[in-house]
């Protein structure tokens, strides 16, 4: 082990003191731009960036070759523009090394890619992604599931499940150790919703891989697939699945994935990517940042309920309240979920008439209905145990419980999202044909809790 | 919701109609090819055609893109050849629309397909595709499982199962509004054996997508993909799991997936594909769009079956007899099972010695009965426990049942397959190794009913 | 069945003698090599090749073209020089035909392919890839799973499981019949530990496919998914999963994979696929075909365990003992678990600094260890239970012992390789979520046999 025990002791005081004090987002975290460079407004190489280069292409090749083959070479964006950090910068991991003497950091926040693209940080900061990692921590179920549970609250080992798995795609909450280098329980990820130092929220690598940061990648369905599959989310299966997945992966690799930021549009492609229709421009929505804005449901809590809430909240509450919140859940269009089912259909019509969209979303909406009533009903029989004291104490040993967790968070996703993605095989056999044998399931525990008065061991 | 509460009535009168009525197929089924207009003989673009696509450009840009690089447009082939139809015609859904007077079906059927493809339409009407929506109606069990277990036989949400999944692969029976729009309970589908108004059964475009209709689709994996998926049929991962999904996975984007029909063969490709073994030429057989006439065995029912039943009569029956039926599961190649195995075999030659052809097919076939045995007892067992009021009334309720279809309907399946396709994961793992604990758990049911005489609550 | 009564009745005897005797590696198993036909010098095409050529090009054009397109048909390697063997070769499956009268075999070993590439079937034989076919019928429990358990041990069908399933990744201990021809139950195989009777394992066509062989095939994840994928070692779905698939999948189709053998490299491409790290050279480690070097830790075994055991064993024990063994599960690098490590380090360094990498590595080996605690819980239970004779005789009827089974094989794996590759919905989700389920399953099964001092029917 390469972490010292006085650090990791270091480490688990700091969480400890996290669940009772949500860290702040920096020292100063309502001036938090402050701490960014300058954006420079000459086109040519800095001459510290040379000297990055030179060593570093001997080092680490691929970032160099990565960082050749960017948009940001070619505007004369270098390392230092988005590596250099103030002495005092809450970022800060090296003050000089190797013989620079620049201070710099080896995290990138949003902050500093917002000193060239704001409208897209700013758009993303609205959206669900930035929930990511601070909702995590805000529930204690959650950091209960992690470290307890899965981590066996084991003395050394209990922060290995939330490191491999959950900030990986959720994003963790970066700390530094006292030698300013991150955390190994924190960092690295790729998590989109990754809280930096800085107090900004936010992974634009997460889609836009370092060091290219390439617009053709983030347009394909690859880029969303790292997070987006699997049992509780299957997206990407669930594109494979849909006409529009299965053009894409007959024809895909011939389309024009590298049209300018805003012209990307059919005959550009034949069918939709995922960026396609939440994110692409259409007649009622112009390109957008904002993965939730165009969602009239949210689908991933246990009962489907329409978008009502406008913005996401979690990274400004972050960033200038300091807290760790579960934000927005209901964050989607701000006027209202209509409107942004209005702004999801502007992009069908590029292919499909009216009639098809509309009988479309009519059974789509309910499909989503449809779960709402399996869930209803669980919920009363829940809450039936729970009165007379026969819902068990850990969740994850208590049959009734599990399976009810299962038939919301696996199987009631892939039925509500299979449906309204145009994916048969996941609305049908990986969800609703699940949702309805877990409701018989759920019946029948009930019924012999109720009987026997005792909870079956 | 958009759909009028009138309108949601007569709809659920008409399925409860439908369920003791086989719909019949169009007003006139005897001679349902007669509402198609006749295929014009000149080249040129028609001067209606001119103003669909001028107005379609703007409104509905992918449809236009696509058909414009399709072979379609390129032989003159145009809106109104495939969307004309008669003022009399059950397809008609818009009698002019927009300042044109052409009546015209936003639908369009193997009929019209027929009109130049009429071999292959015939073919395809011979294969077990054509059964994938009017076998489910013709079964009791599917229309309870679909209506009234999984849409809990709620008045207004019943519908959304099959409309989100089912339909959406197996395609649906198209049924038209008052107003002569297609209900949203019945369309959009993109699946195969979808039911058309005019009698017709069958749908190009499950594997030829609109509106570009290409062969080069519908030779790649991805095009059986979308619907050949998933825990009951895992298709496409028995194919990627295959060597020959190896060879093209890894190379396929480079392989001539364009040779005009007939002409498709070695070095075109470097494996085959799905159309290649199930539908390319070879040496004992022409190109087919019959896909089950290669077939020696049936692998989706309970007991695998040999197909000795030559054609299938699904499309036929609906559309002559005006019937619902099941059709002939048993369909096949005319000449029986052996001379299905030689025409699939003649295209192994290709890659494969005689010896290495004849092996693999011993095994595959031997794995194949081996499934038959394990099914055999699950039935003795089963017949048992009814005989003496052993099993439960809601199938899906009662362990012993619901473990016995997904021995077969899932486990059996994939174990069949995997092994006769030449996938070992899906053959073993989710095959053989699933289905010898399914059949253990079976024992233990039945022998606790057994010995309890009663059913396990 | 082709296969004849005596033919079977043979294979049977054979196998049964298989269990007692393990077969010998050939004739003459110490000169092994003497069977093999010297390499020609010249580099026009041999006599025999051409008609061997012009005849298989009418009978078998795949293999034709494949071979057309190889590195071996541009540097004169043709027919013979791998399929010739000697009238007395233990390969011999036919003594010339269709005129020829050279003495060929259909089966090609690494014995064959040693003869050019001697230091890559050196490095591989080193690797546990060798250990494949042999290790499964070393073990009695094995064997029995296969015949007795999937196959109900049934007279004539009971190989059916091994062969479509097992074999085809793990290979076979090939078996010729009395005409020399390899028998169904052990050939065709694609398994990459296959036995062949000169007494040499593994197939170099595993993974660079016949007959073209190509060096790019086997540099693309596609390569290695036809056997690394499904529920005991998702490694397909987890390298799709991590951010480094995330990269292949939007770009790859457009990276250099064809760089001549050592001199593939970044930025030959962005992200590294299963051959770069596991096998591709870098500053500590030369390219190697011996993909155990790199490994750290045993991560398939029940307990996770650091490779301590140097090279590989299974082929040499094969070969030059005559024996049937499990070979060396702690196969790695001869100089430890930590040189492996640093190896594996070694290719890191291309993309990623220290502090990442070593971050990385801190988390993903705790992540292996806490696994090990789930794991030693369920072994200190299940030997208390066995005690007290509370473990059912069918392991696979038994769910304390089924459940361990799956918490190992299965679930167990996942959070292991899910950690070590980065994919996070594997670690988690398919990984330690179910485990810490298992876990409780099997305390419930646990104190309840000990409450009733009885197994659960």
């Amino acid at each position: 082990m390469r972490v010292s025990l006085a650090g990791f002791l270091a480490f688990v005081l700091c969480l400890g003191w996290l669940s009772a004090h949500p860290p702040k987002g920096g020292t100063s975290v309502d001036n938090a731009m402050d701490t960014q460079l300058p954006l420079k407004t000459f086109r040519g190489m800095q001459a510290e960036a040379k000297g990055c280069i030179e060593c570093h292409a001997k080092k680490n090749p691929g970032i160099v070759a990565d960082w050749k083959m960017s948009q940001h070479a070619h505007a004369g964006v270098s390392c230092i523009d988005c590596h250099g950090v103030t002495k005092d910068s809450p970022m800060l991991t090296m003050d000089g090394h190797e013989g620079s003497k620049v201070p710099i950091s080896v995290l990138v926040s949003t902050n500093t890619c917002a000193k060239c693209h704001e409208k897209e940080v700013t758009e993303f900061r609205h959206s669900g992604h930035v929930r990511g990692a601070v909702q995590i921590w805000a529930k204690a179920n959650m950091r209960d599931l992690m470290v307890m549970v899965e981590g066996r609250n084991h003395p050394d080992l209990k922060h290995a499940p939330a490191a491999t798995g959950c900030q990986q795609c959720h994003g963790s909450i970066i700390q530094l150790n006292k030698n300013h280098r991150p955390t190994p329980e924190t960092w690295p990820t790729y998590g989109i919703g990754t809280a930096f130092p800085d107090g900004s929220v936010g992974n634009c690598a997460s889609c836009h891989s370092a060091h290219k940061f390439s617009l053709e990648e983030a347009r394909k369905p690859a880029a969303c697939a790292s997070c987006h599959l699997g049992p509780d989310h299957p997206d990407i299966e669930i594109y494979n699945n849909s006409m529009h997945g299965h053009i894409f992966n007959a024809e895909g690799a011939k389309w024009n994935f590298n049209a300018a930021p805003g012209t990307w549009k059919v005959p550009d492609f034949r069918a939709p990517t995922c960026a396609t229709c939440h994110m692409s421009g259409n007649a009622k929505s112009a390109v957008t940042h904002n993965v939730s804005r165009r969602l009239k449901w949210n689908l991933f809590m246990p009962l489907s309920k329409l978008r009502t809430g406008g913005y996401e909240t979690a990274s400004d509450d972050y960033k200038y309240e300091n807290k760790i919140t579960i934000g927005n859940p209901l964050a989607g269009n701000p006027k209202g979920p209509e409107a942004a089912r209005a702004e999801m259909e502007a992009g069908c019509v590029d292919c499909h008439n009216k009639q098809h969209i509309d009988n479309f979303f009519i059974m789509a909406d309910k499909n989503i209905m449809l779960y709402n009533e399996y869930w209803k009903e669980a919920v009363k029989m829940k809450d039936e145990l729970a009165k007379k004291h026969l819902l068990g104490k850990d969740m994850w040993a208590d049959d009734f419980q599990n399976t009810m967790y299962h038939m919301w968070h696996h199987e009631g996703r892939r039925m509500r999202q299979g449906g309204i993605m145009g994916a048969p095989d996941y609305s049908h056999w990986h969800g609703v044909f699940e949702v309805q044998q877990d409701i018989r399931k759920l019946r029948k525990i009930y019924a012999k809790r109720l009987k026997t008065n005792k909870i079956e061991d």
